[in-house]
C-alpha cells in the first residue's frame, strides 16, 4: 500500500470548454493519460452533472491496478480538482503518476495550480487506533 | 470546489477477513456509511482483484455528487487506505464526512492508523502556473 498521492487544484483554466463539461471529454482525456507504463485502467466512471450543454461539471474515476485517479470540475469556475494515487507495490509508479499528473494539468491549462504530494502507506506514522477504530 | 479531504491509512485491521478481500462486502459497507445527510451517491464502482476465495484486495469508488469516496484493500496486510472528499458547494459537509470515515474506520477495526484532513480549493494557496501548465 506504500505509494505517491498527487493532488493537484487547478483555477483559471484556458482549456476548450467541454473539457471542463461535458464527462465523455473528460473521460477521453483520463483514458489517454492513464495508457502510460506504470498506471493499468482496471474500470472507470464518468458523471455527468446536469447536461453537457448546460456544463453543470463533471466527475470522473478511473479505477488503477496501482489506485485511483479522481477529478472533478467546476466549469462555472473554470477549476478543477485531480487526485492521482499509485501504490508501488511491485515497482515504483512515482514517476509515471507525475508524468500523467502533468499531462492532465497541461491539457487544462490553469491560470492559477496549486499542487500537493503525499506518501502513503508508511507504517512508521500510524498510531495505535482508539479501541473500536475511533467510532463516535 | 471548496471542500475538506479526509486521509486514512489503516493497519492490522481486526475485521471478517471478506471486508478486506471481496468487493461485494466492500461495496455493501461503503454504500451503507454514504447512505447519510450530506453525502449523495451518483455511481459507484468496485473491482475485485484476484477472487473473493484467493483474497487479493479490493478497490471501490463511489461518485459523490459532493465528490468522492475511495476504498483500496490489502488483505495480505491487513491494511486499507481511504479518502473521503467531500466539497463545501451548497452547505458544509465536513461533519458527514468525518462521520463517515470514522464510521469506516469503525467496520475495519485497525489496531493502528494514520488519519490526516486537507482542506481543497483555496484559491489564495494557488500559485501562478508555468506556462502550458507545467507540461515536461
Amino acid at each position: 500500500m506504500h505509494g505517491l498521492h498527487l493532488i493537484a487544484e487547478l483555477y483559471d483554466c484556458r482549456c476548450d470548454p467541454p473539457l471542463l463539461g461535458d464527462a465523455r471529454a473528460l473521460q477521453e482525456l483520463c483514458l489517454a493519460v492513464c495508457s502510460t507504463p506504470g498506471l493499468t485502467p482496471v474500470g472507470l466512471l464518468f458523471h455527468q452533472f446536469g447536461s453537457a450543454l448546460q456544463a453543470a461539471g463533471a466527475t470522473g474515476v478511473v479505477v488503477l491496478a496501482e489506485s485511483h485517479l479522481a477529478v472533478h470540475t467546476w466549469p462555472e469556475e473554470k477549476a478543477v480538482t485531480l487526485d492521482l494515487y499509485v501504490c508501488n507495490f511491485s515497482q515504483d509508479n512515482s514517476s509515471a503518476a507525475r508524468v500523467a499528473c502533468q499531462r492532465l494539468i497541461a491539457a487544462f491549462a490553469p491560470s492559477r495550480l496549486l499542487q500537493r504530494e503525499l506518501e502513503r502507506g508508511v507504517p512508521a506514522l500510524a498510531a495505535a487506533a482508539l479501541s473500536g477504530g475511533g467510532s463516535d
